[in-house]
């Protein structure tokens, strides 16, 4: 069997493994991310130091953003306007297939989570889907027939606009936007809003419906503009279990049964769900980009 | 060179036309939809009627929907939950295709005209393109990588939730959202809010701004999950000249310098752009759909 090589790039850690999928993976590794030339250096000697041991065929990247993803372009492989220090420019894809004298595999992290879920997740089979990820920040991948969705750059749907409550008086923590999705529900606008730290409100306070409500428009949205067949939801906000129940019911309370599809108003409990693959999910779409090579 | 049938289905009326592009139509009717029985036999008969001049090798039909784009379902080529009486439930392209023992495209009639546009208007070779209509309604049509974009169902994305202005009181006109993108911007909604005729409203009246704001609200969400290439903005509303600029000056406010594609940032005038294919898009649409077949 082929093994590829898989590197998630994350602002705060990388992960670099070497495998074929989720129940084989050889061999792992995860450090922090440094500056570009000192992270990128370790990722390719992880693999350098493997190769004695594990030849690999390929190796797949999924990086924070935004990066750029058209193959017509000159910084092809690069992450662009990030406002990580240091990072904006920095060529990632061509370094690590130069360094390694790979063919190299190139995406957002949520494109290849999507990626990954459905190659071994809860969206194998399915031709259009979409994975959201709500945590420090909200992202958004998607595949259509199967593949990542690249248009004029990469989907951004965490800034999408949604309706503010009118009774809540929290600006919003988005640096571009303010009060887009991201900006209203990601980790940290519940805890500026609510001056206390998610995991110290209790299940019933209102911080989790009004989180809810925030995060199924955005979700009615993506239901309204591409149609997936199943959404798949995580990041450390999700995991708290109060949420996804009301995530559901609000998705379906802001269609209003205008989109009469049994797969979504019969069965919300199979139309959102978290994610099948955990924390490895991001390097195992790293490997899923390795192998579609 | 082959001919093609095209069929609009409109709530309103109803467009059959035979050729093969926009500049090679060779007969054309327009009739009023009435009941589904007398409206699709007047479609076939028209056909029919000129079948001793002109053969045709397939027929498209571009309806109003929702419609049923699923090929494994007991009811593809249906128009399902529509509110307009008698056509909930009507087999529209199984019946035509029965009837004129042709093969048969269907699709939205706003992803026909997106096909359309990528034929022989403002989309030519673009990989993925939105075009929009933002009239009785607001609805939108999708191509990736070429092909109309389906997925559970087709987009909806006149019913996408957009922020509200603050010092907007009108509730909306959406009878099943209220105040989605839809029922704040379409046509009658302007009618409602300022209780006067769109056409009567000057073009300094406050009506175009407040209306370029939520329609540009919509488009950036449409940048945000779906990225395209550029977007096409039509429709009856949209032929209030003052509004396209407003709506492309909006759009830029919203994005907010987050999506940095020169395309977009540099060239806003080549990224929203008019229809290329005025009345008969939808036709055309339709042809479009035959040709692919």
């Amino acid at each position: 069997m082929s093994l590829f090589g898989g590197i998630e790039c994350g602002g705060t850690s990388f992960v670099c493994a070497i495998g074929s999928g989720p129940t084989d993976i050889v061999s792992e590794t995860r450090f922090a991310t440094t500056t570009p030339t000192e992270t990128l250096a370790t990722a390719v000697d992880f693999f350098r130091s493997k190769g004695s041991s594990h030849t690999i065929s390929a190796v797949g990247i999924a990086s924070f953003g935004p990066v750029d993803l058209d193959r017509s372009s000159a910084t092809y492989g690069y992450i662009t306007t990030t406002p990580k220090p240091g990072w904006d420019g920095v060529d990632v894809a061509g370094y690590v297939s130069r360094e390694l004298a790979l063919p190299v595999g190139w995406d957002t992290d949520v494109n290849a989570t999507a990626l990954a879920e459905h190659r071994w997740g809860h969206a194998v089979g399915l031709d259009t889907f979409v994975y959201i990820t709500v945590g420090t920040g909200i992202g958004g991948g998607a595949l259509l027939e199967g593949r990542p969705m690249h248009g004029l750059v990469h989907p951004e749907m965490g800034h999408m606009r949604v309706p503010r409550d009118p009774n809540d008086g929290y600006p919003g923590c988005c640096p571009y936007h303010g009060d887009c999705l991201e900006g209203l529900a990601c980790g940290p606008a519940i805890r500026q809003r609510w001056d206390t730290l998610p995991e110290e409100l209790p299940d019933d306070h209102p911080a989790w419906e009004l989180e809810a409500r925030y995060l199924a428009a955005g979700l009615a949205n993506i239901v309204f503009t591409l149609s997936p067949r199943r959404i798949v939801i995580g990041g450390g906000v999700m995991r708290r279990s109060v949420l996804l129940p009301l995530v559901r019911q609000g998705l379906l309370a802001q269609l209003a049964n205008y989109v009469q599809a049994s797969a979504l108003v019969d069965d919300i409990e199979s139309y959102v769900v978290q994610p099948a693959l955990g924390d490895r999910a991001g390097v195992l779409g790293a490997i899923a980009l390795a192998e579609r090579l």
